[in-house]
């Protein structure tokens, strides 16, 4: 056992039955870990929020990826403070975090929410750490690179443990990452004008809590109880509803204009032009997007599919005959965004339109592995 | 009890807590029954298919409706004949469909497959009987009415009981069925160029079996056991996945192509481009669409909201404040059509596009609804 061993709500989200994905640069085949705790070299790590669902999956990332770190501290709010947890076969004690909890802390890796991480962050970087965000407090502050290692890292190659300098670096929304990690190759070959996303979003986008709810809840409702309404205002157990980010003046919710704004700042283009319908399914950990794509230059379906294949982080499922293409069950933990569907847009002339049909892990390359592949790039 | 009583699987898909439709011209406001049964002025009827999940439906929507018949006949293959159900307080026994069993009958509801439509869709009409079919057998034939009574009643207004003059209707897909009705009312007044549908569908376009298939599956995944996979290929529960049906050449599946198709046709209107993804979510029995809707003439979103409140078979649930859109649970056994999410689409200048968000059942409207409405018409 080498993860962390806080006790875990994620029954669920692990059950993964007829699984079929091609494995590819997944934590199952990993290489045996390496030990690199108290490396002399390795940078000193700070875990903000550690004990939520993206704080556990930031440890089981280190772990899996063998990040070096020459120690790490587990950082949580005092309610949390005290609890005790095993990452690597050594013993944590998790502290509540104070401005002191970074003093010497090269990399702090935060999910912890926005408000904390507005509140600490700021402090973090005077104390000369790196700071890599999960929330949405930073995104689109100028001067932030909001990065997915894939896709934009030149917008962080400034930034470098060792200066002992601090910085803030944002992670995208989960939606986003896992969208651009399908949509930048073909965007970079054929230049997306539009694109329309509609979302199948995971409850582990609301937390831990979220996904126990959607687990109670589906129990109540088979024994036909009424369902616990906790987290969420509605039923979600045999549901779907639209996201329940608050909706803007222009109608669009939070979550959907993360779409819009993160696209532009991530790909440095604000000429896209992108809408987005943004709706919760009962799935525990892995969003499905539906995104329909125009572009500027023409790209035929096999071609699209070439570079998707050939792509950095993304494995391509896309068998017709068999009827087999991405879902969410599939590449939960999985580190790799899964993309199928691809076809040519039959409402468009000519090969300026695609449909792709785009799987991901909320938690693991939407949020947690995202980050520390941030981190990697820092030293 | 004035409803059928055949063992019915669908335990979870009546549970609605939370439910906070507006309630109009549903079900559960209707006037106290009128027994019509024996009226002598009332046509012959016969179900087809009566103990499956859309033929059971056929008589509550009959009973609900108080849809006037002299007779019914109750229909099915041979495996279910000899069945007992009571139905408007009559005990009947179902009977094995055969080339007589249309003798005299003036109006069959027809939902038992593809197959058996086909074989005995004609023989019925060479009786003098008028079908209305369910399944997709006869929706592309020429000469053979695509009908949405709230859309295009125009295309069957020649067909009427009484002339003893034997006609098939095709009742469209439940997708295009649901999507239609809140996409047309907006396409009168501004022409629809071009949609984008992104769907959200439920077990029930599977059948009673998929249904029951997709609660078992979910109690065995909360006991931690493998998913019984008899109807789908994979795990349902906790999961979606592309539509089971086949896909063809062009990458798109058959109830894309339903979309795509039976649009045109019920419009009368080949230019329109639409291009459809069809996904299946683990609910029940109410079907979700994303449409993206991008128009000729202008309409704003106003406007937009004002046309479908004022639409026939439409309910609009379009609450920013407090997040509350229509959810398939809200619409389960209901008549009306949810449509929420009404917005300007800002990836489109001007007022040229407009994204909306629609619930509707798709065992009632989605079927045996529209059905009973189309057999209306014919009288």
């Amino acid at each position: 056992m080498q993860t962390a061993v806080i006790s875990s709500p994620f029954r669920l989200s692990t059950i993964s039955t007829h699984s079929r994905i091609p494995s590819r640069n997944n934590a199952s085949i990993r290489l045996p870990p390496i030990r690199m705790a108290h490396t002399e070299t390795g940078p000193s790590v700070a875990v903000v929020g550690v004990t939520g669902a993206v704080g556990q999956e930031f440890l089981k990332v280190i772990s899996d990826r063998n990040f070096p770190y020459r120690s790490i501290k587990m950082l949580a709010s005092s309610r949390s403070a005290g609890k005790q947890l095993t990452f690597e076969d050594k013993e944590y004690v998790v502290e509540e975090m104070k401005d002191e909890s970074f003093d010497g802390v090269d990399i702090a890796l935060f999910s912890a929410g926005g408000g904390i991480s507005k509140k600490m962050g700021p402090i973090a970087v005077e104390k000369g750490c790196i700071v890599v965000d999960n929330s949405s407090a930073f995104r689109m502050t100028e001067g932030v690179p909001l990065v997915i290692p894939e896709v934009n890292p030149e917008a962080m190659a400034h930034i470098k443990v060792g200066k002992r300098q601090g910085a803030l670096i944002a992670n995208p929304n989960c939606s986003t990452i896992i969208c651009l990690m399908a949509v930048t190759p073909l965007h970079r070959h054929a230049k997306v004008k539009r694109m329309v996303v509609s979302t199948y979003q995971a409850a582990s986008g609301a937390g831990a809590a979220a996904m126990e709810e959607l687990e109670l809840q589906t129990r109540e409702v088979l024994a036909g109880k009424p369902p616990t309404c906790n987290i969420f205002s509605q039923q979600y157990a045999f549901n779907l509803f639209s996201h329940n980010a608050p909706v803007g003046e222009n109608g669009y919710n939070e979550e959907e204009m993360k779409l819009v704004k993160e696209t532009r700042k991530i790909w440095n283009c604000q000429e896209v032009q992108v809408t987005a319908t943004c709706i919760r399914v009962p799935v525990m950990r892995a969003h499905a997007e539906n995104v329909n794509l125009q572009f500027e230059n023409p790209l035929d379906e096999d071609t699209a599919r070439q570079i998707l294949k050939e792509a950095a982080g993304i494995v391509v499922i896309d068998d017709r005959a068999s009827n087999h293409f991405p879902t969410p069950l599939e590449v939960s933990s999985k580190d790799d965004v899964a993309v199928g569907r691809i076809r040519r847009d039959i409402s468009l002339n000519g090969n300026y339109g695609l449909d792709i049909f785009v799987c991901g892990d909320q938690i693991r390359k939407g949020a947690a592995l995202n980050a520390v592949q941030i981190a990697e790039k820092l030293l």
